[in-house]
């Protein structure tokens, strides 16, 4: 139990608080940029803490093929790797092994799978996993789970939350604890509220430094994701953070907040800079569309990133059109930028006692689309 | 005749020079890098300008078919259009109609061609360029001229020739002079002295800002550059600035300030970021090899680039096996960075009179090569 955290104000269901790591403190509600590849893909590390990140993710499958464990621990970790001296997060790698790879096998042990880089073999175990993430230097480590994707029957989904609450022990077992350092169970339990409810006491049992709800964002919509937010964050420690994995687009994020949960991570804003695809206080633009083609003003008015401090929308239209890299580069700014300033206006509604009026102004002005859409 | 252009110091042939135009000076002797399509591939404007670039080339051909030099006009120009406030220059697009289009039909009066993008039908005369170089802003526009490929024989040359000194003179006719704009002449006429200096006679009695030496790097080689190089650019007035367009590697700048040639661009360090090879003091360094896999050491030792200051070889290697954008982001940062500084160097070089000792050392360090393929 070795990371510290402090909650400084509620208000309803949702917290504000301050997770303390050896890389420095996070501020909650905290939304962390996705770095797959040991990178925020197109963004400098200097760029990606100019939004406002405090922490970012680390996908612990894609690391252990490229570069592998063994070499960023030998570099230093993989902060030092990789230029970011905030904390990070890893997963355990479960998830896009489930997902990603070919010709796997899951027993009780653990996952055999194929690289999708090479073919080659691995295995990939909560032991494993859990070794790989201390190689990786990570501040918050992740326990290894099965992930189910809803809908799915009950005894599915019982079975499955079972031995991932066995993992989670195997996981919790394997962590070597260090000042600063911690790690997170995860519930599952899929939209299933005694499974939900099975799977909490049972982290609860083996005790964590924090608490994921893991399953969602998996196919079932928003309707039951919050369905089962109603309940579900509740049945973890008051306490401690509660981090809503692969989570999500910014409505989801504000009415997960109100349902408190106070961490996310998603590759949204950084695939979708990849896409032409922009997030603003007026919902998304595709900034391909031909009616930019002229347009003079700023993509959001009002933000700051150098997207829109520096270019006309007309500008961005051009690099995209072009391919050109300078287009992604200042899109993905712009999005994690974006992201960054909803969970500042999420963490000063909270404090200041206005997050429902904040809510409500965030979606009356989603509902209003882009300005020209009007 | 409204661009300034002082020389304060000579050395030899070479000349340590300030040319002034409405956005600022310009230290030569000077590379720029090539911003194609209004962006410097896969840097912000501000990385350029922090390597040390003083000046940028944007290509008319490119810019003509897209975003199109109306709507850059609209925007503002160029600079705003994307975010540069330092000089640009622009070539005519001559060049690029040649070696870039298909369906193409040369006549005294101009150009036919097929846009490269989707088909369709430009032509382009020498007013036409001009007037497009104009509506973009460029602080220095170059004439339009025909390049011919090396080696090509007498009569070939010499005709070409003579169309584009006709070519010169209608371009200067159409150039709408203003402060701190200017327009160069091209000096053509192959490897061939007799013609080389036809042409010089031809432009000066036009009388330009500047002149340029085209028609070199296009397929000749270095010896026989450099032996045009030692006379042509004393056939063009010593008291404007001379521009040895397309070059190129860092040995051939070298060569070329020693035969008293002051400006440059080549995309040669910008695309070589896009494919894994970086130069340094030591000769090119190709950073997919196997042998930096492991490498905890910078790039360069020495080099004030954020790739050099915050990454090793092992963590570049790692992003180019990967095909991470940020990958080709840090190394055309170091690639533009490495001219810069090697021009810095020449010019102060020039300033404390050690041209030699500064070209001796470069082309020691050159033949030594990367360090670990010592």
């Amino acid at each position: 139990m070795s990371l510290k955290y402090e909650i400084i104000k509620t208000v309803g269901k949702s917290r504000r608080g301050k997770l303390y790591t050896k890389h420095g403190v996070v501020n909650t509600p905290a939304f962390m940029p996705v770095g797959t590849c040991a990178t925020v893909k197109a963004m400098m590390p200097e760029s990606v803490a100019a939004t406002g990140a405090e922490i970012l993710l680390g996908n612990t499958y894609h690391l252990m093929l490229r570069p592998g464990a063994d070499l960023v621990e030998k570099m230093g970790g993989l902060h030092k790797f990789m230029h970011w001296d905030k904390p990070i997060l890893t997963d355990s790698g479960g998830f896009q092994v489930m997902s990603l790879t070919g010709l796997r096998k899951l027993t009780e042990e653990g996952v055999t799978f194929s690289s999708h880089v090479d073919g080659k073999k691995f295995f990939l175990s909560p032991e494993e996993s859990i070794k790989i993430q201390h190689k990786l230097d990570s501040n918050i480590t992740m326990c290894m789970d099965e992930c189910v994707k809803l809908p799915a029957p009950y005894e599915k989904v019982k079975k499955s939350v079972e031995m991932s609450m066995r993992w989670a022990k195997r996981s919790k077992d394997a962590f070597v604890d260090r000042d600063g350092y911690g790690i997170f169970g995860i519930q599952q339990g899929g939209d299933y509220e005694d499974l939900r409810a099975y799977s909490a006491e049972k982290l609860k049992e083996i005790g964590f430094d924090g608490y994921a709800i893991g399953g969602l964002a998996v196919g079932e919509g928003q309707e039951t994701m919050f369905k089962v937010l109603d309940y579900a964050p509740q049945m973890l420690p008051a306490d401690k953070p509660r981090y809503l994995m692969g989570v999500g687009r910014p409505d989801d994020i504000v009415g997960a907040v109100l349902r408190g949960v106070d961490m996310f991570d998603c590759v949204m804003p950084t695939r979708s800079g990849r896409t032409a695809q922009a997030f603003t206080r007026y919902g998304t633009v595709n900034i391909r569309n031909a009616r930019h083609r002229e347009d003079p003003r700023p993509l959001e008015e009002g933000c700051d990133c150098p997207l829109c401090r520096n270019f006309s929308r007309a500008y961005i239209h051009h690099l995209q059109k072009c391919n050109e890299i300078l287009g992604v580069m200042l899109l993905t700014w712009h999005n994690i930028r974006y992201y960054q300033r909803l969970m500042q206006g999420l963490r000063t509604a909270i404090e200041t006692d206005t997050l429902q009026e904040f809510a409500a102004k965030f979606y009356a002005d989603q509902a209003k689309g882009d300005i020209e859409e009007l």
